[in-house]
C-alpha cells in the first residue's frame, strides 16, 4: 500500500521524514518514482497526473496539496474519488497573520504614512478606534473563521457573508446573495477569502464596489480570477474605493508592465499571505488517513456540485 | 473647586461634554479660562505652567494628557504634587494595534516586498511560522503587558526585559541591566516601549545591537531620545540590524533632510502609534479622581526618582 507525493520536490523531502517517523508501514514515494501502481492508494498533488483512474485503479483518496483545488480539472476526475483539500494550522496561521497585519495596515492609514515618508512629509492624521471601523470578511470556511478571531480581539466590528448560513459570537453572518447588499453597506475594510468556483468568478467587479461605503478598502486573498481588474481601478480612480491590497492576481505572476505595480492605491504582495508549512501539512494528512482508516469522515472533503 | 485643562483645545471640548455629563458638580475649564485660582484643586496638562505653586495654590493633583510625562520638568514641579500618567484604554489600544502591525510587517518581511512592488517584481519569499520567531519587549508596563497579548496569541516566542522584576504567562520575563545580554541574545525583533528617563537616555546604541543576534530588527515607539541615531545608521549599514520601524525620533518632526527619511531599510511613521482618545482620557481621569476621593491610590502615579 503507498502513498505517492506529487508537488514541491523540495517539500516532498519534509513529507518523507513526518510518513517515515509517524506510518513506517506505509510505502512513501515521490512522483514519479511510484512504483507499483496497483499499489498506489493515496495521492497527494499540486497537479494530478492525467488519466489518474488508468494510472492508479486502486486509488481511494485525492489530497490537494494546497489549500483550494480550483487548479483541479474536477471535471476530469473519476466521479466517485474523495477529494481532500488542504486544511493545516500552517495554512491558517499564515492566513491570520496576514489578514490581521493587512486589516491594520489599512485601519492605520499605513499605506498613506509610507507616500508620506518617501515626501519626507511628517504629518499626522486622526484616526477612529477599532470599534468604529466595520470590517467584512467574505467566506465564513475554516479560513475565514479563524482570521475573525483576532479581529473580534482587536476589537474591530465585524460583519461576515458565505454562501450558507454560519453562527459566530460577537458579531453579523450574513448568508446568501439576498443578504450581500446589507453585508456590503456597512462595510470599511473588505476582505476576500472565497473559494474559486464558477460562481465566484468576476465577484469582485464595479456592481459590488458600488455597493460599499464610498471610500472603502480592499483585502484580496482568494484567487485572482475573483477580480475584475479594470472594474477595480475604475473603482480606485473615482475614489469609490480608496485602497486596495492585493496578494493573488490575474495572471500570476503579474506580468512587469502591468498597472497594478505602480498604482498609487494599491499593494501587492506575491501570494504569499498563506503557505502551506510542509511539516503541518504532511501531519494533516496523516490524520485524514487514520479518520480514513477508522470509516471517519474526512477533514476537508470537497463538494464536488460546490466545487470546494 | 474647578479643573483646569491645558492641552489641545479641540479634544479639550470633549473632555467638556464627558465632565459636564459625568462629574456635573466639578467646574471644569479649559486653559487660558482658569477662574478663581485658589479653587483649582486638579490639572490635566500636556505642559504644565510655570510657578505652578504660586498660580495654584490648593493643587491637589496634576495629570499628564499623554501616556509619558518626560515633557514635565519634574525638578520645577512642587515636591510633594502627585503626578499621574495617562491610562487609558484609547492610548492602549492604539498601541496594541500598532505593535501587532508593526511586528508582523517584519516578520512577514513586507518591507521587502514593498520595494520588491516598485521593482515590478514578483517574487514570494520562505518564512518562519511564529513560533519559530523570537520578539523581545523592552518595557513591560501597561503598555508592554497589553502588547504582549495578541502576539502571545499570534504564537510568537515572546520574551520581556524591565527594569524590576515581572512575570507573564508563557514567557519568560527578564529584569535589571544583569539580564539584559540573555534577553538581547534570542531577540529577533526588538520592540522598545520604554519610558524616557535618565536611565534609557541613549539606551538604544551600538552596544545594545551589538548584543542582538545578526540579522535582527527594532520597532521602536518609546522615545526618540533613547536612540542614539549614528549607531542605528552605523547598524544597519552593516547588517547587524536588517530593519528599523521608528514611530518616535530625535528631533520630531524629523527634518526634510535627515538621513532617516529615504533609508531603505527605515520606516517612519509620525508618532502615530498610540494617540489618546479625548473621551477615554477624560474618563479615565474622572476615575482616578473618584479613587482620589475615596483614599484609594490612583492609577498612573508617577515614581518622581524613577522619572515614570
Amino acid at each position: 500500500m503507498s502513498f505517492i507525493y506529487k508537488a514541491d520536490p523540495e517539500r516532498g523531502r519534509i513529507w518523507a521524514e513526518v510518513f517515515a517517523r509517524q506510518a513506517p508501514a506505509l510505502d512513501f514515494r515521490i512522483w514519479p518514482d511510484v512504483g507499483d501502481p496497483a499499489a498506489v492508494r493515496f495521492l497527494a498533488a499540486w497537479e494530478p497526473p492525467a488519466d489518474l483512474a488508468k494510472l492508479f485503479p486502486n486509488l481511494q483518496l485525492l489530497f490537494s496539496s494546497g489549500a483550494g483545488v480550483d487548479q483541479f480539472d474536477l471535471a476530469g476526475l473519476p466521479a466517485e474519488l474523495p477529494l481532500v483539500r488542504m486544511v493545516e494550522p500552517g495554512i491558517i496561521s499564515g492566513m491570520v497573520e496576514y489578514i490581521t497585519w493587512a486589516v491594520l495596515s489599512l485601519h492605520r492609514d499605513m499605506p498613506r504614512y509610507q507616500r508620506q515618508q518617501r515626501a519626507a512629509q511628517w504629518l499626522p492624521h486622526p484616526g477612529l478606534p477599532a470599534a468604529k471601523r466595520r470590517i467584512g470578511v467574505l467566506g465564513l470556511g475554516s479560513l475565514g473563521r479563524a482570521v475573525l478571531a483576532p479581529l473580534l480581539g482587536l476589537g474591530f466590528d465585524c460583519v461576515g457573508w458565505s454562501r450558507s448560513r454560519h453562527q459566530i459570537d460577537g458579531m453579523t453572518c450574513h448568508a446568501g446573495l439576498a443578504e450581500l447588499p446589507a453585508f456590503l453597506a456597512g462595510t470599511q475594510i473588505l476582505v476576500c477569502l472565497l473559494p474559486l468556483t464558477q460562481a465566484t468568478q468576476g465577484f469582485l467587479n464595479a456592481q459590488l464596489f458600488a455597493g460599499l461605503p464610498r471610500g472603502a478598502s480592499l483585502v484580496h486573498v482568494g484567487r485572482g480570477q475573483q477580480l475584475v481588474n479594470a472594474d477595480l481601478l475604475a473603482a480606485l480612480d473615482s475614489g469609490q474605493l480608496a485602497q486596495a491590497l492585493l496578494d493573488v492576481t490575474e495572471p500570476e505572476p503579474l506580468p512587469a508592465g502591468h498597472p497594478f505595480w505602480q498604482h498609487p492605491k494599491i499593494v501587492i504582495t506575491p501570494h504569499i499571505a498563506s503557505m502551506t508549512q510542509a511539516e503541518t501539512a504532511a501531519e494533516a494528512v496523516l490524520g485524514n488517513l487514520r479518520r480514513f482508516a477508522q470509516g471517519l469522515p474526512v477533514i476537508g472533503l470537497v463538494d464536488r456540485a460546490l466545487g470546494y
